[in-house]
């Protein structure tokens, strides 16, 4: 349905593959048939079975692939996440790029599961940041809802976010939300980032709905809370941690948004193995 | 020079700006130039400052790019890594993408630096692997080898490594080289995964020059050093880390491969600051 | 600075020159230099300036434009709305299509400034639909901008607008509503398409920011701003004509939406006049 | 067949979709299966049915279309003109899209079958211009055919056509046939646009095979039509309209060629209506 | 001006470059600058200079190329065809690319002067085929116009020629230029293959303009030619060659069509030789 | 398997169809359904079946290919190559751009089974080179594996291939090897090109494992056999002919590389046949 994933898997083996897999077009036959299973080999939440299914469907559209665990699963080390069956040198092939998409957004999923649950309780959100790998973003924030986050905007072009940068050349919080508003598309809200509690004053006496608290203490961003009294959505941000989060969503701000959700997120550890293989008849 | 870099470059654009940049083309004249500066926010190894030179180039030629911090250069926290002046657009809707490059790349060439440091003094070459993000091997590779490690294979096509799978379908190790030996081109060597010191025995009976030892403990892979005596180049690979890379190399193997460097690296943290702006006189 | 524009006018290009102009080349000397003129041969509001002088950069980068009347400027039949010198078969070349994007871009800007004056003195604003032709809806939009109207939303990603089949589908507005909520980004406001009043009501019971009111008659509009009193943002569509706007303007409605912008703008005449030549020399 | 369509909806899509549809995704269930119909809001000449196939197809392959009213079909407002089954997100998300192709080739057959039935009992065709919009040539021609016009060439490298520009810089009109005769390809004629009748004259005596009588009177057509007695074949071109069409062709004009046909047909109202649903059994 | 040309260009680049030069990038520091000639190693006519061109400016733009025998020039072996200045890593990186363009097309130019001498005083033209190496129409085909040839039609949509088994199909001759007509731009006109005198005298009858003798004997040509009496442009075609072509030419057709001209040309031996080298001061 | 054989099939689709084959879409009914058989009309090596196979998928996915002698067969003049069944449309259509592929690429295999043959009895391999026709060198280097030879590196990034201006320019043979040795990943070895024995000396002194003979005489080659004695890969480069193959052959190098495989192999004659039509019921 979303021509785009189709399009990354697709630069994804074109980089990998490049003028042809010598090893397995050698070794593996081409009426080779091989059934093989995908295992986590730590705990994890898995994301990216589609974008596997993909892979293996561009080389070869006899692979079928049987998830397991499909995406938003909790897996143990050692469970089996999906099963694959088809031609020997498609999977093969196609084997390194498949796990490096479940091994980046598996992490991703289960970091931000890991946000999520020390929220759980609040009003509070995980939301996540444009520090997104570049290429995988569509993909990226995908695994951060399979975790159970949310999705900031997906782009400079679906959001307004008036940045300090912004702000300075516009001459003024007031200034660059009135230029804003007259421009925008009535679908789409303001948000204006402030880093201190007169910033966020003047935001919402300009009328601002949405204040990202930049890199504010504790201490500041509780204040905010009270100063806005339900106003205004507050998005705090900055140096957020698994280990602070939880009583940063007990000031009751509306959002958290965490840049490590996508680019600190690491990898899962997963592997292919074969455990059957015969001719294809034909 | 490398036609490949732009193109990752664009995609990277197009996926963060899609119909626009709203708030940069609302709030920022078009006439207006600022000046602006990228700094390391915590300790590392800089790398992608040709990539960001990209991402300005590709919004606007008239942005310059002025590097304080070339790739490879170690940087302190608070240090400048380059400035940039030109037109505030380009500046500002570019300025997510080129931090993106930045702060994953760098965070690889970082870690490499580690491990190269940790196997200072003996022959052992840290390289990296095919574990990257999907769509940035090429500018991952390269990070690696600004953090001073060396490059595995690129793809799938220009370097042979029959892998435990191939070996299984083509009936032995034995076999496989033979049948991978009459197919390759004469300037490739042919690496074979091994398991246990059997195999490795084999694989150099078989006439293999390269050996992967995969997963092996300590010892094993000391008794295969022993065992293949300057035969064939060792590769130690699987589970490697920080801690224990150093002694893995006292084995006296030729590679140690870690694919850590590019799934594992996480991110730097790095921020860019308009130090100034005036008006576009023409 | 918007990447889009220059594929739009490379795809145009390639449709109309093929493998290449052979009048042209035939014709016209490698070295011949001439000086154009482009004329409008009605009344008009111009748009399309920026998309002409990409279509002759990219045929020669050595053709110079001079615009007399940017982008939305009104022209009277007879003025000259830019003049060109560079080589003659870039410029013969280029010709049509620069003019096409012209002559359908002018009449778009044309038609909803028309649109715009007929609401002038009220709040409403004009915006314009999806309605647009497929590959130009960046341009078409941008057009409806310099007529003075505003954009609803881009496309499909950029914004939520629930419609009458989606509202079948998710079982009524108030379950519609909730579920999008909990889905979007806290940067995109709801939008509700309503046929009757009783739909209204139920809208903004939901707590629904905006809603479209589509097809209603003059009287249910003035009924539904009484009803919402100011509640929501109201969005009139459906049979706007340049004859009825105004009056559906003094309702109150915040917004009326015209396909008619896109679909139905027609073309301005314009044409290309030689008004000297000679032989490059070099 | 032709491998273009496939790519214009491709780019139509991926302009609608964006980075996908918001509203569709989280309101109808990845299940949902639907029957809808495509109906004539008013009377027209039926063009866009494989396309709108296309871009169902590209969306979701189960999605299946039976025409009712195929292209080339007089309907009536009210009537059906196709039949949708299948997933419903596929459906609501490829709508738009679809009808607008629909809607505006549509409107071109409906608006070239009235310049032809304008000239019906002549021997005259009615043909198109390189008027197009940008993107859509391929289609627009498509329509003006099966509106039951015939097409002019398709673009600058399928036909010669020696304009005004042109003759003035190959320095006349005898010089310029005679330049391009030796250069083109036996398979195609040459056309040259002349203004006067002693163009016309001169033309005739260079051998040319076709003339474009650019902008005359009904007077000067008709002595044009004299002078050249059968001796090549006569296009009148220039402001030509539904009014005026019949009596030009009672000058015995080979050709009549009509800009609006393509760039000012302007837009049929067509509407999607969802007349079943049902969960996807699997 | 064609852009095409830089399309088949960057692909070719792509081809060889892959993911990088590593022989040159590690050889060849940045910053040297080197100049080298291209020499003719046999005699030839020269045809590639601006794809020459094209291949160093994609790489790098500040590679200056000097043509000293531009496309169509005779050289002997040993000349000197362009001379080459700047960024050594660019020039080599494209030697091969750039001499494989140079090699194929000046073979493809050689051979085309040798059969238009043979035919040198008749009035006949020879001509090239669709039988191109796929990817290189544009180019062969530039390279016989470069030869002295002339192109028959580019491609499928560009002319009609009516083969063998079009007119199997459409049931006789005469039935298929009767549909054909009709279809057709009044730009293009009409070609028949005709394999025996019967069919040239019908497709006479039905009023053809071109007629293609397919593998006829120098008899039966002399026989059309008396039988067509200047009625319609004929072509002779089908195992012509060197030997044979002044004999053909001499029964009086039009045209000669030759595929060997692309498919068979083979290749002009070059090579580019450096003759000095610099760093770059900057 | 391989993604890009279809993209190089796509491009010369485009490029033969352009805006749709004229003279096809007319005559040939859409139902129309036929047989044909593609003939050799001399004695070939076959190669290229995947291709045209691939070509006629893109056309059309009905048409079924029923190979009759797949690639690598031998077949005499007037052997039926494959037969065809299917639309008519596509089989007509794509007529020329499959023939294109296939008198291409049997050519190829074809003269290298020649050279193969010259060789037979030695440890002797015939290796191609990097002289291939722009945008098709993954084909063609498939060709010279289909007829029995040997593939040199894919391109500039797969191997690593020191050149005389390279020596140049690294100050040396010696110097050269030891910066690539470091830069290269360890599975691929470093060849030089050799002119002198002096420098096939320097180079087996520095450690080079294979040496590139450039262009010496047949006694050159003698003495380089025994100096070199075993300690490396020996490549018999430049002039090779089919009548001189054998007896470099004798002297007892390992490699014979010959540029005339994929860049003079001309062009092998097929030809396509209709051998029945029908209408599609359906």
């Amino acid at each position: 349905m979303i021509p785009m994933w189709s399009d990354i898997v697709k630069t994804a083996l074109n980089e990998d593959i490049g003028r042809g897999d010598v090893t397995t077009n050698t070794l593996i036959p081409a009426g080779s048939e091989i059934e093989a299973v995908v295992i986590a080999k730590e705990d994890m939440v898995v994301c990216g079975i589609p974008m596997m299914a993909e892979v293996f469907r561009q080389l070869d559209k006899r692979v079928r692939m049987l998830p397991e665990a499909p995406d938003g699963t909790g897996v143990r080390a050692g469970n089996t996440i999906c099963t694959l069956r088809g031609p020997g040198r498609a999977i093969l092939t196609g084997e390194r790029v498949a796990l490096n998409f479940l091994q980046n957004l598996s992490a991703i999923a289960t970091l931000t599961r890991q946000y999520v649950e020390q929220v759980a309780g609040s009003q509070t959100k995980v939301v996540d940041t444009r520090k997104t790998t570049p290429g995988l973003r569509l993909l990226q924030k995908y695994a951060v809802r399979v975790g159970g986050g949310h999705n900031h905007r997906m782009g400079l072009d679906d959001g307004v976010l008036i940045k300090e940068n912004h702000i300075a050349i516009a001459g003024g919080i007031t200034e660059a939300i009135n230029q804003v508003r007259e421009a925008t598309c009535h679908l789409q809200q303001i948000e204006v980032e402030c880093e201190t509690l007169e910033q966020v004053s003047e935001a919402i006496d300009a009328g601002t709905q949405i204040i990202l608290l930049d890199n504010m203490t504790l201490k500041q961003i509780e204040k905010a809370v009270q100063l806005v009294d339900g106003r205004a959505i507050l998005e705090a941000s900055g140096n957020v941690m698994l280990s602070t989060v939880r009583e940063i969503a007990s000031t009751g701000v509306n959002l958290i948004s965490v840049g490590a959700l996508t680019h600190s997120a690491g990898s899962k550890d997963v592997s292919l193995r074969i455990i059957g293989d015969k001719s294809l008849k034909k």
